[in-house]
Parts: structure tokens; sequence; C-alpha cells
């Protein structure tokens, strides 16, 4: 048996999707319990010119099923970006892992030797293998953002540790 | 062609490590410009009990040099975790990446079903097959502790950016 595409991708995704969900639930539940307006939480940065958490939490999202997506050939899901409070960012991320699952592993496998090409927002282009897009782009940035969302709830005082991180362990 | 779990991993490593240290010359030379302290950024952490840069720094070199060893069934090799300058920062991942590169892919390639069992420090056993360790279990520590060296130099004033991080694309 040979690792496949799928298998390097989607449980990673549904494994750290989850457990962010699940740290955005006590990110609620703290503020709530400390009479901290969830806003101040959800807008919060580690650095003036850095995205705040709603969008860590949207971009890990984007970087998901666009993985899955290019991979497999799909058109990339477009959600709206409009969320804004934890239930909204929790209600996107399982729209992310709706995607993610309705998607066969077969549709995955075999894209190592794709042609992905993609435009970012300052219009350089980057082409990619199937397999250097998922290995040296796609994950890099998936857990960038995942662990971004993590380290600002930590810098805002949320009692998480490292096990929320990586969620259940499989 | 199919995915090895060389390649999973291997590249990974090697461009993020390289990446690290480039922003730590930048921090270095950042502390210098504006007369910081070098210490103050190499102790500065994002919450009173999370980890300060030195060691989420060694503790991605430990996740890279871990996933290596275990996967190629070679003893991990043992740094002694007393850096505590940028320079000696970056000899540690100089000696990580010569360690990572010193592994031929061949001896990491089937290792999908190996068993692979780690000891954590609570006490607590954990078991893997190569596959599930590699993919959800190594690599999302080894991106934890590099995004989160990144996001304490950022919220301390390091002009770095998205590129830095993810270093030169293939």
């Amino acid at each position: 048996m040979s690792l496949s595409m799928s298998a390097a991708s989607v449980p990673a995704i549904t494994q750290m999707l989850a457990a962010l969900s699940a740290i955005l639930d006590k990110a609620a539940s703290h503020a709530e319990a400390r009479g901290i307006d969830p806003a101040e939480l959800i807008n919060a940065r580690l650095a003036p010119d850095m995205l705040p958490l709603v969008r860590q939490v949207t971009m890990a999202s984007d970087h998901a099923k666009g993985m899955v997506a290019r991979l497999s050939g799909r058109d990339i899901p477009k959600f709206d970006d409009t969320e804004s409070t934890f239930e909204e960012l929790k209600e996107r991320i399982a729209k992310t892992l709706a995607f993610v699952k309705s998607v066969p592993a077969i549709a995955i496998d075999g894209s190592e030797e794709r042609d992905i090409s993609l435009k970012l927002t300052s219009g350089r282009t980057l082409t990619f293998t199937g397999q250097s897009y998922l290995i040296q782009f796609a994950l890099p940035n998936f857990y960038f953002h995942v662990t971004t969302a993590y380290d600002i709830l930590r810098h805002k005082g949320l009692e998480i540790g490292k096990r929320d991180f990586m969620g259940p362990q499989p």
C-alpha cells in the first residue's frame, strides 16, 4: 500500500478543522463566562497588519476547499466571507467539511502530476504539479491559518492547549 | 508515479526550515537596527504559559528530525537544547537539515504501515501507522511550531509576511 493524495490531505483537513470548530466553541463559552464581547475575540489579531481571527478561520476554510477542489478537478465552492460570529464561523467550517467529505477519494487520488496553477492576489501566477502544490503550498498555508487562529485565541487568554489544536488522534 | 512518504515529508521540512532560518536572520538584523536586546525576541511568547520563540524553534527541529528518524527506523539525533542566540538557533536548524538530507529517500519510502509509537511527556503512549503518524501527528506538530515562531516575531513587530513564512516556492 502506498500513500495516496487523498490520504495525505483529507484526514489532516478533517482532523484540524474539527479541532478548530471545538476551539471556537471554547472561545464562545469563554467570552460568555467572562462577559467579553465575542466580537473582541473575533476581530483580535497578533499585529496591526495581520488578519484577525475571523479571516484566519475563513482562510483555513479556503485552503481546505481549494486543495480538495483543485486536486480533484472540481470547481471551488464559493462562500461569501460574511461570517461575523462564532456560530457563523462554525457553520463555515461545517460547510467546508461537508464539501471535503463529498469528494470521493478516487477523484483526488492520481493527481500527483496534475498541472495546477493559481493566481495570487498580487497578480503573480504560481504553477505546480499536484504533489508540489499539496505538500509545499496548500498544506503549509492551511496549517498557517489554523495555527494562527489558535495563537490569537491563546494570546487573548483562552485556556486551550496543544491537545485542543491537534484534535482527537487517529 | 505515486506520492511517496519521503516526498510527503522532506520537501516540506526543507522548505519551511530554510524559511525559518531566513526569518531568524531578519529578526537578528531587526534587533540590531533598533537597539533591541536579541534576548527579548528569543524569549518572547504569545501567552505567559506558552513556550517562547527559542523553544518553538527547537521543537520545530525536534519534530522534523523525529519524523525523518522514526519513518526511516533510525535513532533520533539528540541535540542539547542549549540554544540562546539567533546564531545558535540557526546552527540548530542547519544541523537538523543536515540530518534530514543525510537520510536517503528510499529509507523513508515504504514506511506507510510501519508501527510507530511515541511516549508523550504526559506519560501517554500514542501508536500510529507511519502514514497516520506523518499526516495526522508529525506534520501538524511541525507546522504548529514553525507558524508559532513566525507569529511571535510578527507580534513583536518584525516586518515579515507570508512569503517569508512560505520560503521559496518550488
